[in-house]
Formats: structure tokens, sequence, C-alpha cells
């Protein structure tokens, strides 16, 4: 098995062969009998090189004045999504994407016994534009000691329509997109992807489970199979519409102390990255968006995609 | 005159003698007797040719179930900052530099009386980085009928410690940080430019006035004078440092209808483009920043500015 070399010179850290390039793993997928750190694994775990946010220590919390300060503890891993530099996401079979699914499970469950852990978000920045560093396909996973604050505002907003109505926001929203269908991307018995009314970004894209489910960590095998599928049509789809785009992917979850959310609904939101961010939606949270959701709706369903 | 070309071959509309390629000026500073759309002005405010939301027509507000819409009126317009195609901001002389703010303080008032309107977010995007697709400095300005939602929040926050404390949290910040002296970037009589406390990028600042102020439109002659020289002291400082960085840069004010607030405070923030927002800030609302304020104010408090 040959090292791959990624941009320049300088071999992939993330391919086999070069796992002394990364700190020790914390995890794998691999042939059964194969020792840590070396090659035979098809999906693999590893602490961030360079962590937002280190395991060790305290959390001490001081004030300064007018300031709070807290110190960074949590986690910052790297889940290496495939052996192969030169597959995407999207190029795995079912069985290997599944796999990355379950890593993510995995990780959360574990993450979940460290009580000073409140949340952990998985994300995955994918091209140059999007943030990301290294080309072999990777997503990222940082555990916080406190719940971010876009997840406390979509929580927030869940909580009081569920307060007024009875009723998960999130399930009402799955309802009437599947009832009107002009944001409609996808659907399988398990999930469905929508491109969400008033985007923030051009052919930005949600991806929901149909039935109310606010942990991804309890996630049954039918829908890890049927959420491999809709990720891998969603991602052909983008990438024939907007010829391989770079983009962000957050899985937003809900936070590691408030199981069983009746208001809550887990969910994954995928950001292509075709313009920049600019003064004006720094300045006021709104955003500009030239291709309206009903139209990049219209593109991306149109595509012929390959299961298997 | 020559018209000064932009990238490629294609003539800047910004120049003068191209005043034909924008809309119908909406005012100019400019010599006496000089003709609308002709050479001969300084500052030069045109409506947007491309713009996010335009005057025509009324707002209707309609549901679609659980979706709200609105229409998107509202104005959108370009501040042209100089004549000379080869000049930043920074560049400008005083008297220059003030008749900028004196053209964002005329608009403002001038569209206020326009009942439609809730808010006005003045904004510059300088380089590609930050979104801006002319070189010829200029800043944009749209009119919104809603208050932006981040407007909101730091007014909800401000207003919270209002009520808690007495006091403007605007004002204790620049108390706090003139006396701590480990943030402040530079200070005049009327301004100070800090590297806030927990910034969200690397070399962030945020220019405030030293006193109570609420309303940009109602900014006093000797101010005008010394925010163009902490305008011009900034950004001579983050070129030197960071090597004519890209930026956003924008102005909160207080919204339209909402003047002599006793817990807001208009500043202005200035966000270079050094890094890419990626997952985990999208995610999360949270950022990573490699460059501590306190490190970052150190860089650029010593640097020598020219006056001028």
């Amino acid at each position: 098995m040959h090292a791959r070399e990624s941009q320049g010179s300088v071999p992939c850290p993330f391919c086999p062969g070069n796992e002394e390039k990364t700190p020790p793993e914390i995890s794998a997928y691999s042939s059964p009998g194969r020792l840590p750190n070396r090659p035979g694994w098809w999906v693999r775990v590893v602490p961030n090189k360079y962590p937002a946010l280190r395991v060790e220590g305290q959390i001490h919390r001081t004030g300064d004045h007018l300031y709070d300060k807290m110190d960074g503890l949590g986690a910052h891993e790297v889940i290496i999504e495939t052996e192969d530099h030169g597959k995407q996401l999207e190029d795995l079979s079912d069985e290997r994407l599944q796999d990355v699914f379950w890593t993510y499970r995995d990780r959360i469950n574990d993450l979940k016994k460290d009580p000073r852990l409140e949340y952990i978000l998985i994300f995955k920045n994918r091209g140059v534009a999007a943030g990301a560093s290294l080309a072999h396909a990777h997503s990222q996973l940082i555990a916080t000691p406190m719940v971010p604050i876009r997840v406390k505002q979509e929580m927030r907003g869940a909580d009081d329509y569920y307060e007024r109505r009875g009723r998960c926001i999130f399930c009402d929203m799955v309802q009437q997109e599947l009832a009107q269908k002009v944001r409609v991307v996808d659907e399988n018995p398990g999930f469905v992807a929508i491109t969400p009314f008033a985007s923030r970004f051009p052919f930005e894209i949600s991806v929901l489970p149909k039935k109310h489910r606010s942990d991804f960590s309890e996630i049954p095998k039918s829908e890890v199979i049927e959420l491999g599928r809709m990720i891998k049509s969603v991602f052909q789809r983008l990438n024939r519409v907007l010829d391989n785009p770079s983009y962000n992917f957050v899985l937003h979850d809900s936070p590691l102390k408030d199981s069983h959310l009746e208001y809550y609904h887990w969910h994954i939101e995928i950001m292509p990255k075709l313009s920049q961010t600019a003064g004006f939606e720094w300045g006021t949270g709104f955003y500009i968006n030239p291709t309206p959701p009903e139209q990049a709706a219209e593109y991306l369903k149109e595509i012929e995609t390959i299961a298997g």
C-alpha cells in the first residue's frame, strides 16, 4: 500500500501507511486482528493534531469586571471517512457510508460519559473555500463544555413553538414540505432532504429524519441505512449541479444532557460555499440569496443518482 | 480626466467620466456649479445597480402555513468615497474623509423620512476575500423594513444590562478598556479603537465614541473630525501589520424609530478576512480565533501612523 501525497509533496497524514503522522488513534473500523495505528482500517478516529479544545484539565470560570472567562476544555477529533485518498463520502459503498455514521454515534456515546461535556458538534468542511486544509475525506467532532449559542437559539425557538402548539416544529416542517413538494430534493422511507424556506445560502440543504428523533445517538439501524442513501443522493446532486462545490456540513443534535426532547429534532445542514459572507450579512444576520430555494430544489431533484 | 480601467479592460463604473455607468446619482459632494452625473465630485451616492432591496412598491405580509413572507422593500445605495481610483478610505485627507462620514449622516437623515424603513446598515467590503466586486473605494447602505436580527440581539443584551445596572454596557466597556489598556489600539478625544474581548476574528476591531451616543445621525462636527482620524489610524495600522487585508466594516446604529436610547451606543466593527468561517463556526455560533485580541492590540498599537 502506498502512502498518498497531498498538495506539494507532503505525504497525506490521513492515508494508510502514514498512521504515525496523526496522534494515536481513538478508534477504528478495521479488519479483525489489525494492530492500532497500522493500515487495514476503513474508518479511523484520531485526535486533531491542532485541537481547538483539549480534554485535559479542569473548567475554571473567572470574571474580569464586565467579562466572563472559562477554560477551553473539550475534545476535538477527526473522523477519517475512508482509507482511499481518491474517494469522497458519496463515493463510498452503502456499507462503508453506514460505518461512518456508526462512528459518529459511537463517538457521541463514548464522550457522553464525561460529565464536563455538554454538547458535541459533528461537522465537515470540504474544499479550500469551506476552510478545509486537507483533501482526504474526513469529518470533525468538537465536544464543548457549554451548549453552543446557535443550538440554544434553535432550541429556544422550537421550545416556544412547542409551548404554543404542542408539536415539534421540525415535524411540522417535514409534513408541510412533503405536502407542498416545492422544496423537496429527495425523500426515502427514513429521511427527507429539502432546500429550506428562506435559505441563507444558494443550494443550502437540510436533511431531517421523517419520524420525530431528538437524539442522533439513538439512531436505529434501519435509519442509518436510509441516512447513508440520502446523503449519497444529496451530494451526487450537488456535485452534478454545482460541479463538486466546497461545502460545510453540520449535524445539529440535542445537547448531551437533554435527551428525548419533545420539541427538538436532529438534522443535518449542508451549506455549499458559492458566495462570500460579507458586510451586510455580518452586520444584520440577514442573508442575500440570489437562488431561491424553490429554484435550487427544481435543479437538484432532476439529477439522476447512482445507488449502491 | 481619464476613466480608469478596473480588472481586465472593463472601465471602472465608479471613476469620473463613467458616471453614466451607474444609475443616476442621489447626491454628491462636488464643486459649485457642477451638473449631476458629471465629473467634479469627490463623494458620490448612487443606487446600487443590482439592488438587494428596492424603494418601489408596498410591504405585503403573507403567511404560508409555518412560514412568513414579506416584500423586500428598502433601499440599496453605493457611496463612492473618492474620485481617485488609486486611493482607499485611509489615504484621503482629513477633510475628504469627513465628507464621507457627512454623507453617511445625510443619507440616514434623508431615508429616515420614509416611514416604511426601520433600519439602515452602512457597511463596506474591501477585497475579493471580503466579497467586494469592485476595487474603487466605496461603502454601501442598505435600508430595511425591519430591524436586523443581529442588531436586535445586541440591543436586547444591552437593554438587559441597562435594566439591571442602570448603565450603558458600551460605556462601561469603553471605561474598562481605557483603564486596563490591554486591548486599546488607539484613542483620541472622541473615540477609542479596541480589539474586543473574546474577538471572533483575528485582528477584529471595534471603534466606539467615548461619550454615550446612540444615534450616528446626530454626530457633532467635532466627533466627525475625530472619527476620521481614528479610522485613518486603524486602517493604517491594519495595512501595516496585515499587508492590506481584505475586510468587512459595519456601522451598528440604533434603529430609525428608536432615537436617544439610554442603553444603546453606536459603533463600528471591522473584521479582517484572514480565515474562512467553516463548519464549526456555522454550527455553533462560536469562533475559533488563533490570535488573542490582547496580542493583536499589542501589534497594532506599535505602528506609527501618518496624520493629515
